[in-house]
């Protein structure tokens, strides 16, 4: 018998195209009497939030599901479908939603399993649209026993009220069932390091039941949040199958060459997936004894590097641009975003750069832009905003007797870039890429409706340090893509004369740390103090964060590359005595 | 025996001041040997959200906890504090919060009931912090007994898992108890109706109970959403006592006053705060039979006026701006904006308006604009963007050599406009109002970091009809403080040639209502068309307002004047299918 791990990639809400699929899939493997597994919520997409509550939203779904329902007399081969079951009202409102596993068999759809665990944490509010369930369920089909679970369902921790992998493992008891699988329906977001962990707790599950674990992970980018895929089926302490990584895939698995797995009750002690431990601030001590973030490894950046790419590319496909602009400034951001688009362009894609100096712009960083576009081949621009600066400057005094000067002259020029980069974008329906890092947008250190601006956050969840690494990388990697002396140069915004980052931040490997901290929520300014970071410049780095939350409400969608990142996951408000 | 209703108004996580609070209320009241109630998290404010997870929050708050217990020699008068009760972990982290009353009397603080509703819906994220209760709570305060509830703890539904009111009212027919009051500490948002519902619910509770009801809400303006306090104590079907608007208040109860009531199970039964019917579409049949959204009321414009005027001011003494910018464009939304806040001035503050005219700015819109300011005594300042334009047209030409058009043209004097506003902003640290409504906002019709910026937005919750509406109250109530020409002439962007709203959108009583529907997530577009609503109009709005959420989600903080508003409490993907 052969189980069949479907990893797919669709759009939120997609109904027809996930209904060709399933209606090709049935054609396909007609005859086939094999088992279909796909990812949590395949029938509708994930996350939805508050779509799944839209009454157009529903209406069109149901229909889809009718649809499906129709196709029911070609079915042989079965199909365990991640969806929505809806429990509607008299007047046709949802009154409990149920986010389960459908059997879609011999017979029409059958929710036979819903989650338990909603998670509510970070990016998660399933809480806020789901109702949890409360029944184990041990699937049988043809000979075969499986354990069926909902992504979180896979973890216990101090956070969560009840453990669906301990009420399994008591139902097999009680009943003396042996399973010959562990089936887990997922929609898991991805970030660096997660994978490790859940192949970790896959493998405890493995050998609690004695069994294979099978697990279904979709592919997608929505808006910040990415879905890497990487389905995978663990065998005791072995990962038998592996599907791609960020890409749709197919992994054909025969039941019957699993080996024997040693039991171990361990999942049923383990407390991995704990909100202390899931946000643990990632800081470690280096050689000279100094609590540091640490550096990217090469495979960090590779998976970085991928993410990036796919989610600039998920979001341009959704919304329809072929077109790309980046400004660049001469500065690592920029050149960085710039690389990491040309690495992701496709075929029938256009990538442009423009260049915008102003008064304070060195003659280097136009020798930099230019010496980078001219080697990997991208159209620059060079756009001047001296001339509407100055004009600017001099309306401005006529008109209100007072001088253009400090802020006021720093952002108006930020700003004017901000608009004529969208004056290309407007012309040629290009997607603006945002060029901001986790750093900047931490401390507020950037013009809010003037370099902030962009369809996407590329490197928003990465600290300044994480950027240096990230372009070093690629440069090792990709050939010398980034010019040397965009890497080695001090950064500065160029907004004023001899600007440098330095004479206002600390030094970048700090300020990451500080802010590391902060960001985690588990350590306080005192923590940070005492691990023996400087006491002023933590007092510094705290007012200036949260000072400026209101730059970050009006900030675009992030790619999310942290457990913790800004966006839909960080709600923080703005006016508040911290 | 006296009850003291405690209605106060302090920022969220200002220990110092709530500490001085109490410190004086208790010498104030040293020996009085009264009851004091406070709002639901009187002790930190409210909404937190993840600062109540922030481990520097969390140490300042236990300081400020054990500060306050240092007081206790003082104490005899005794109070009851809403507050956050931490349970922490080993290391000193959060393991779970519960959202409590404190008893703060001749004993140290002491937490005697915890929260059991914790709503999860549109704005309210608790489940996602905080730990439910179990236990309901009857205190005894010399010879009388209080039942105890926590704000949604009042509501029942269907959408809720539990009854506290039910709940509590077993537990005094168990005990055979007979209850002399019934205490709801709130932080309970504004919006336009809520009170009305409340009386009618505090009522039920009060014939349920046959005693009076208390209910404390606090004061305060967090970011997007208003507490207008309106605290006040109900016997039986009467309002006996009534708090402040908008303001922080005292009310001095005596219990020996109150009249008896008369039995009514209705709070058992009724189901008044279901997600069904909190979110309901607000659309009516008018005289012609046609479904249309009700014109508001002079009541409800002066509520709305009032809530304006405290959102804008509670964030700007909060963000400590003394300084005001509205850019006037001639049209009705900007006259409004400038108006409302004309209205809400204090004496310490200065506003200014800026008249940007472009090329296709009528001379109307000037003298528009010029009337209204001398008459409310603002100044105005005209900075014509036409020279930066046409430098920046002529430029765009020769660098990008492709003349600068359509929507290219047109946004880019929006972004102009945006740029000269904040360079003023940033000159003389003023605070920016946005001039959006909520219909332009559903259908994506500005600009974003054009005329979408701001640091807050006060009409963006309002429809355009509602502009209307509420212009038009402002200038009978207050004195003709908006030129009749601004409310009567077609609205338009004026960023093209003899362009009106009109031509590329429903009349605005239309598209208001088929907003509505959609907004309200109750009504599909078939059911809006089944309603008689135009089915190409309701498609084409629908279709607007899907493709514009990517600007929504870079929009300032809305002032929430409606049940369902865009901001924290609206959560829609911008990429899906719909």
């Amino acid at each position: 018998m052969q189980i069949n791990i479907q990893q797919t990639h669709h759009t939120i809400g997609d109904f027809d195209a996930i209904f060709t699929y399933i209606e090709n899939l049935l054609r396909d493997n007609q005859g086939s009497g094999e088992l279909f597994i796909f990812p949590e919520l395949f029938l509708t997409g994930y996350p939805l939030q508050d779509l799944c509550l839209q009454r157009s939203f529903i209406e069109r779904y149901n229909d889809f599901l009718e649809k499906l329902n129709a196709l029911q007399d070609k079915l042989n081969p079965t199909l365990l479908l991640g969806g929505l079951d809806y429990e509607m009202d008299s007047e046709g409102l949802p009154l409990r939603i149920r986010n389960v596993i459908f059997e879609f068999g011999p017979k029409p759809l059958e929710p036979i399993y819903t989650k338990k665990l909603l998670p509510n944490y970070d990016i998660f509010d399933e809480q806020k649209y789901f109702s949890a369930g409360s029944e184990s369920c041990i699937y049988q089909f043809r000979d075969k026993k499986f354990g069926l679970l909902i992504c979180e369902d896979m973890w216990m921790s101090s956070m969560h009220s009840t453990d669906p992998v301990k009420e399994l493992y008591e139902l097999t008891e009680n009943e003396d069932i042996t399973l010959d699988g562990v089936i887990n329906l997922s929609a898991s977001p991805f970030y660096l390091g997660k994978d490790k962990t859940r192949l970790i707790r896959a493998s405890e599950i493995s050998t609690l039941f004695c069994c294979p674990f099978f697990y279904t992970n979709r592919v997608g980018g929505e808006d910040e949040i990415l879905f890497d895929g990487s389905s995978f089926v663990v065998n005791g302490s072995s990962v038998t199958h592996r599907a791609k990584f960020y890409q749709p895939d197919i992994l054909k698995i025969e039941m019957s060459k699993f080996s024997p797995v040693e039991k171990s009750l361990r999942a049923l002690s383990d407390r991995v997936n704990s909100w202390e431990s899931l946000f643990k601030a990632n800081i470690t001590k280096n050689e000279q004894g100094q609590y540091r973030i640490p550096e990217l490894s090469d495979q960090d950046c590779e998976e970085i590097l991928q993410s990036l790419r796919f989610g600039i590319q998920e979001y341009a496909r959704k919304s329809g641009f072929k077109n790309f602009d980046v400004a660049l400034s001469g500065g690592i951001d920029s050149a960085l975003v710039l690389a990491v688009m040309k690495l992701s362009l496709e075929e029938d894609q256009n990538l442009e750069a423009i260049f915008m100096p102003g008064f304070f712009s060195a003659t280097m960083s136009y020798d930099l832009s230019f010496e980078m576009c001219k080697k990997i081949g991208v159209k620059l621009t060079t756009f001047p905003i001296k001339f509407a600066h100055s004009s600017l400057r001099t309306q401005y005094q006529d008109v209100f007797k007072d001088p253009m000067e400090g802020l006021c002259d720093e952002n108006i020029q930020s700003r004017l870039r901000g608009a004529i980069l969208y004056a290309r974008s407007n012309q040629r329906n290009s997607m603006v890429l945002n060029t901001s890092n986790k750093s900047e947008l931490s401390v507020g250190y950037s013009t809010l409706y003037g370099d902030s601006v962009g369809a996407i956050s590329p490197l928003g969840d990465l600290y300044k340090s994480e950027v240096f690494a990230l372009s070093r990388y690629i440069n090792k990697q990709y050939g010398e893509i980034i010019p040397v002396g965009i890497i080695d140069r001090p950064p500065s915004a160029e907004l004023r004369e001899d600007q440098e980052d330095s004479q206002s931040l600390p030094e970048y490997p700090v300020l990451d740390t500080i802010l590391e901290g902060i960001l985690s929520y588990r350590l306080s300014t005192k923590n940070l103090i005492e691990m023996g970071l400087d006491a002023d410049e933590v007092s510094k780095v705290f007012k200036l964060y949260t000072r400026s939350e209101y730059k970050r409400k009006q900030f675009c969608p992030i790619i999310k590359i942290k457990a913790k990142s800004f966006g839909t996951g960080y709600r923080i408000p703005i006016c508040k005595k911290n």
